[in-house]
C-alpha cells in the first residue's frame, strides 16, 4: 500500500553542529530520538545528544561517563587502548566497545558516547532554538554511561519523561517529570534492566496508568514489547506480551519497540513503533489499540510507514534508522519527529486519514 | 572461617523415583529447589519437579510443552531431530536444546524438561509424603515451558508464591498465592523476562511490601540482585541494585541471586542467597540486611556456607549445584531445603548463633 507519508523539506532540521557541547572537550555525535511536548504555545523538543570526547590520542579511544566524587556526580573519561592485546576490546561498531566472555558471547563493556537531553523549542514546530545547557544530565549511577531517548506524556500541568538509563548494571528505565522545562525531578527507575522504548498513555484508562515496555532477555525470547500498568506511575505490574518481533516480515524480523507516546482517535489508540530486521535497519510502523483496552491490538500496519531511504536516513553515527520518539498532533495533522542515523532530527508528517487508510479502516 | 552448617545424615532427603510422573510418558528428571513453608503443623515443601519425555526415538529428542487447544492448556511433545543440519542444536547441556543466532551469539531454543510444582509434608521436617497430582500445573502462555523454583511467603492467612515461568516470551516471575494448599490463584507477571529468583519479605517494612529479585540482562550488565517496593504486591518500583556478581570472587564471580524468603532476628533479616563462579559451579552465602532497611547489607559471608561437595551435590542432571529456596527456622534452628545437582532434595541445618558468627557478629 502506497502511503502518502511526507518528509520535511527542510530535513533535517536539527544536526549536531547546532548543538553546542556540554563540555569544552566533547564533540556532539549525534542528536537525535527527540521526545516532543506542546508547553505555552510552543513545541519542545528533548532532543537525545550523544557526545564523545574530542581529544582522542594515537591508537587510544576515550570514554565518556559520570562518577561520584564526594558524594557529586561528575564527568570524567576512561582510557582504552585500542591495541591492548590482553582485552581484545572490538570497535567495530562506532556505538559500543565490545568484548567475548568467557562463553564466547559478545556483551558491551562501554558505549563510545555519552547521552544527555537538551530542550529545543519552536513556534512553527520546524525552526528549533536550542539551550546552551543540558536539561537533564546524567547524575546517578544508573546513568553513569548516559540517558537516552525520551519520551513526553503530558497529564495535567506535569509532563512525564521515561528514558532509558545506562550503566554498568546494565540498560533501564527511569521516570523524570517537570512542570515548567527549566526544573525536573527524579522519580527513580520504573523498569529495571534490560529494557527500553518505555512510554506511558497519557490518561488513566478503566482507573490505571498503562505503559508499552519493551525487555531485552537474555537467554530466552525476543526483545518484544510487553504493556504494564499501575496506579501511581512509580510500582508497574499486570505485565502482558503486546507485540513479538514477527521472524516471518523482512523488515521486523529483528525487534520491535515503542515509539512516541499514542494519540486517542475515535478509531481508538494510534502508535507509532519501530521494528529492525535482522541487520538493524530500522523503520516505523504503526498500529491501532482498543480505545479501553490497551493491550488489543486491533489494526497494525503490514508495511513499513517510514524507512531509510534518504542520505541522512541511511548514514550517519549508525547507519539506516528511522527511530520516533515524539509526535505532536495538529487537527488533523500528524508530525512525526524522528532520529534519523542516530545523528539527526528529521520530521515527517502524515495526515490522519491517511493513518486510517494505513489500517485498512 | 570454618562454619558448622550440618547436612542431615538422610540426606538427600527426596529422589526422582520419589515422584510420580505427572503423565505416563513423561520421565521425572529432577526434583529440586523446593519453597517452604509451614501449614497446619506441617512442614510442606513446594518441590520443583522437572520431567522430560521417556519415549525417544533414535536420534531425535522429544521437548515437553504446554500448548492452549480450543482455550484450555494440554501437554503436548515437540519432535528434534539431533542431527539435521539445517537447525544445528546444540545439547551438550543436559538443560537445554540451544542455537547459535546470525550474530552467533548462542540462545536457548527449548528446554529439555517442563517443570511443575508438587507438595510434599511432613511433621518432623525429613520425612516427606509426596502427592501425586501436580499443585501447580503450566496452564498459560508465559508458562509453556514450565514453571520453576517457587519461594513462600506467609502473609496472614495467605501464602504468596513467586515462581520463575519460562516460554518462548522469555523467563518471567509470576505470583501465586493459596491458603490452604489444595487450589491456588494466579496474580499475575510481577516482574517481565528476563527475571529469576525472587522472593517476597514476610512483613510491609515502612508501609511497604519489599521483594528482591534478579534481572538477566543481554547486552549491558551482570545478573545481579536488585530490591523493589510494592504497595500491592503486583505493581512493583522504585527499583535499586542490591548486590552485584564479585568479579574479584573465586566463587561468586559468575552470578548471584536470592534464594530464601529472609527470617527476622534481633541483628536483623538474614537471606540465604546463592552464587555461582564462571563455571555454573552453584554455592550458598548469607548476608544480613538492616531490618527497617532492606536495602542495605549490613554484613556479608566472604566464603560459601555450603558448596557443592557430596557426590549428591556434585553429580546430577546439572552438576556441582546447591541451591535453596526455602528455609523454615525452629526457634535457633535454621533448617535450609535445597536442591542438589538439579536433581534431589537435600536439608543442612545450621544454628542462629552459628549465622552471627558467620557475619562476625
Amino acid at each position: 500500500m502506497d502511503i502518502k507519508i511526507r518528509r520535511h523539506l527542510e530535513n533535517p532540521l536539527i544536526v549536531p553542529e547546532d548543538i553546542k557541547p556540554s563540555h569544552e572537550e566533547f564533540k556532539v555525535e549525534g542528536v537525535f530520538n527527540a521526545g516532543a511536548a506542546l508547553h505555552e504555545g510552543e513545541v519542545i523538543l528533548l532532543l537525545r545528544v550523544a557526545e564523545s570526547v574530542k581529544s582522542n590520542e594515537a591508537g587510544k579511544v576515550r570514554i565518556p561517563v559520570v562518577h561520584e566524587c564526594s558524594g557529586s556526580w561528575e564527568t570524567t573519561t576512561v582510557l582504552l587502548d585500542r591495541h591492548q592485546k590482553k582485552n581484545e576490546y572490538d570497535f567495530t561498531d562506532s556505538r559500543v566497545v565490545t568484548k567475548i566472555d568467557s562463553q564466547g558471547n559478545k556483551y558491551t563493556r562501554y558505549i563510545t558516547s555519552l547521552s544527555h537531553i537538551r530542550l529545543a523549542r519552536s513556534r512553527d514546530g520546524v525552526h528549533f532554538r536550542i539551550e546552551d545547557k543540558p536539561f537533564i544530565y546524567p547524575e546517578s549511577k544508573y546513568e553513569a554511561w548516559g540517558v537516552e531517548d525520551p519520551r513526553v506524556t503530558q497529564m495535567g500541568d506535569w509532563y512525564y519523561i521515561t528514558c532509558s538509563v545506562v550503566s554498568e548494571y546494565g540498560v533501564a528505565v527511569a521516570l523524570f517529570r517537570t512542570r515548567d522545562f527549566k526544573s525536573h525531578e527524579r522519580l527513580g527507575i520504573i523498569f529495571p534492566p534490560e529494557n527500553k522504548d518505555v512510554y506511558l498513555f497519557p490518561e488513566k484508562i478503566n482507573g490505571l496508568y498503562y505503559a508499552y515496555h519493551r525487555p531485552v532477555p537474555r537467554d530466552i525470547g525476543r526483545p518484544n514489547m510487553w504493556v504494564a500498568d499501575s496506579e501511581d506511575l512509580i510500582h508497574w505490574g499486570n505485565h502482558r506480551l503486546l507485540l513479538s518481533a514477527d521472524s516471518r516480515s523482512s523488515w521486523e524480523n529483528g525487534r520491535v519497540g515503542g515509539g512516541a507516546p499514542p494519540f486517542k482517535t475515535e478509531k481508538g489508540w494510534i502508535h507509532i513503533y519501530h521494528a529492525a530486521d535482522r541487520n538493524d535497519r530500522y523503520c516505523l510502523g504503526a498500529f491501532l489499540t482498543d480505545s479501553m483496552h490497551p493491550d488489543k491490538i486491533l489494526r497494525k500496519t503490514r508495511t513499513p510507514l517510514l524507512e531509510p531511504e534518504t542520505d541522512y536516513e541511511k548514514y550517519g553515527f549508525f547507519n539506516h534508522v528511522v527511530f520516533a520518539c515524539g509526535i505532536i498532533c495538529d487537527g488533523d495533522k500528524v508530525r512525526i519527529y524522528y532520529g534519523a542515523a542516530d545523528q539527526r532530527i528529521a520530521l515527517a508528517e502524515i495526515e490522519l486519514g491517511e493513518l486510517y487508510r494505513a489500517f485498512g479502516l
